[in-house]
């Protein structure tokens, strides 16, 4: 456990590549390495990048990570999978060009899956970023792959969340523009040698003057075309621009509304495991679910049923 | 209150509306609704309807939603719209078709979205099932849009899954194939005049031929072009022959699961309000926060710690 820990702290590759994985299959013993981990975390600069499938994510995350590295940067990178409920595993076909970095100890590339609980991919990610974070790598990149809650949900743990578009992705795109806006601190029009690219921009630009007044910062628009490379050096000086704006001002409460996420997550997971434990070992539970499912009484009753000696005591501790 | 579930154990429209209204926008008194209601829920035969985007599902939905009025029965329809979190509301422009249904008491159709906490459309999808199942719809329809973790948890409320694709909807489509297999009951190849239609079901099929073995229920591949009807009353027909398979063995065994899954997440909700909500009021939760803040623990260290002595006293009761 400890030489794993030291490992990571090393920037090991194989040992972030073995904390990752404990933690991925939820093993026990990943609490102890984050535990150990967590006092040598918060200097990366954690990244998001997300949007629809088919705007051009992957090889966008390529480059930056090539400009990065050109920079003298050390990156990681977690490519998060929503479909994973469904294959186990990752896409790998995007990743495979990212392997021309794979004998570059300065950049860790990680595709997250989990085939366990529901939260429990958003959790697995929030912890693979601390262990790169512990690692030294100065930017940490998560890839949310689609659109949806749990995404949004992923992509938090950033301190800057890039969205990715693409012209004439489609009404669907627009459907979701309205919310994306909300998350994104740097827009990007990828693919901006096709049509409407110019529009696309035009169309984002809108969306903020619609609902800007006290915004102090003004998410950039940048166009990019990201198999020929064209943009990557200008998103990149915009991505550092707003942490450099995080740093005049809001970066420490920002920091602090994670931390303190991610401590209620914790609370609740802790508290429900010993609880639910508790119930089952005494039968509680099985009598009570024979209520339900007799349709005696709902679920909700029967949880305030179940649970009100218990949740007296806590009252009064 | 009261009058509202009156209204809704008759059928009557605008209370099952409201009632829907006032569990989306997660109102206290939902529960009471819901608490109320329960003793009169399990008759529905709930039908889940998922896929990837662009398969023609919502017009799947409503051709199944005709041909069930035809045969005289009634029909709830709950949609689910993963891209809510984002619009705050759901597209419209499928549903619109399904007006020519606004004036036939037998149908009651409702697209879901939350703004509110990841789990809530879950949560919020579930109950409204169990309002039109109270309100004694025959068959209770849930929609959902895209394929994803989310989703996949929402389809589960139903007794029957239909996952429906399409041919040539793409290599996404591929790779997300293998997870849908293992929870659809029944599979539809829409818009079955396309090109590869034949190859799309020869794949289906061969991919349980991987993995069949001890199964009992032989998931059957129907081809169906939604827009003209073709192949839905043979859809019809197979989603009532799974439904009888159901009854004659496992129904109660996989409906006992789904309630225990309810029980267990009202349990955590309520657990979690509770004892969060004491740790808030006694100010040990910002004193434990400080210390996360400044790293000098991580997060799961801390609840443990702050959670210690309540625990105790819950193993001790």
């Amino acid at each position: 456990m400890e030489e794993i820990v030291q490992g990571v702290l090393e920037g090991d590759r194989r040992c972030i590549a073995r904390a990752i994985t404990l933690i991925e299959n939820e093993i026990p013993e990943a609490r102890q390495i984050i535990s150990l981990l967590y006092p040598r975390t918060g200097r990366a600069h954690v990244v998001g990048v997300t949007g629809p499938g088919g705007c051009g994510k992957s090889t966008l995350v390529e480059k930056l990570v090539r400009e990065l590295r050109r920079q003298g940067k050390t990156v990681g990178v977690v490519a998060v999978d929503p479909t994973s409920p469904f294959t186990g595993g990752a896409f790998l076909g995007d990743r495979i060009r990212m392997q021309e970095h794979s004998t570059d100890e300065g950049v860790f590339i990680r595709s997250m899956a989990t085939r366990n609980s529901p939260g429990g991919l958003a959790r697995a990610t929030k912890d693979a970023v601390h262990v790169l974070d512990a690692a030294s790598k100065d930017v940490v990149v998560v890839e949310t792959v689609g659109a949806g809650q749990s995404e949004v949900e992923i992509v938090k743990v950033a301190d800057t969340v890039v969205v990715v578009l693409a012209p004439g992705l489609g009404d669907e795109i627009q459907a979701i523009k309205a919310g994306l806006m909300e998350i994104g601190d740097v827009f990007v029009v990828n693919k901006a040698d096709r049509e409407n690219a110019d529009k696309a921009v035009v169309d984002i630009r809108a969306m903020f003057e619609t609902n800007s007044g006290e915004q102090v910062w003004k998410p950039p628009i940048i166009k990019t075309i990201a198999i020929s490379g064209e943009g990557v050096g200008e998103l990149l000086k915009r991505i550092e621009e707003h942490r450099g704006f995080l740093e005049g001002g809001v970066f420490a409460s920002k920091r602090r509304e994670r931390v303190e996420v991610e401590l209620l997550e914790a609370l609740i997971q802790k508290i429900s495991k010993v609880v639910l434990g508790d119930l089952k070992q005494k039968g509680e539970l099985d009598e009570i679910l024979e209520k339900v499912v007799a349709r005696e009484m709902d679920p909700y009753s029967a949880a305030e049923k179940v649970l009100a000696q218990k949740l007296r005591k806590i009252g009064r501790s």
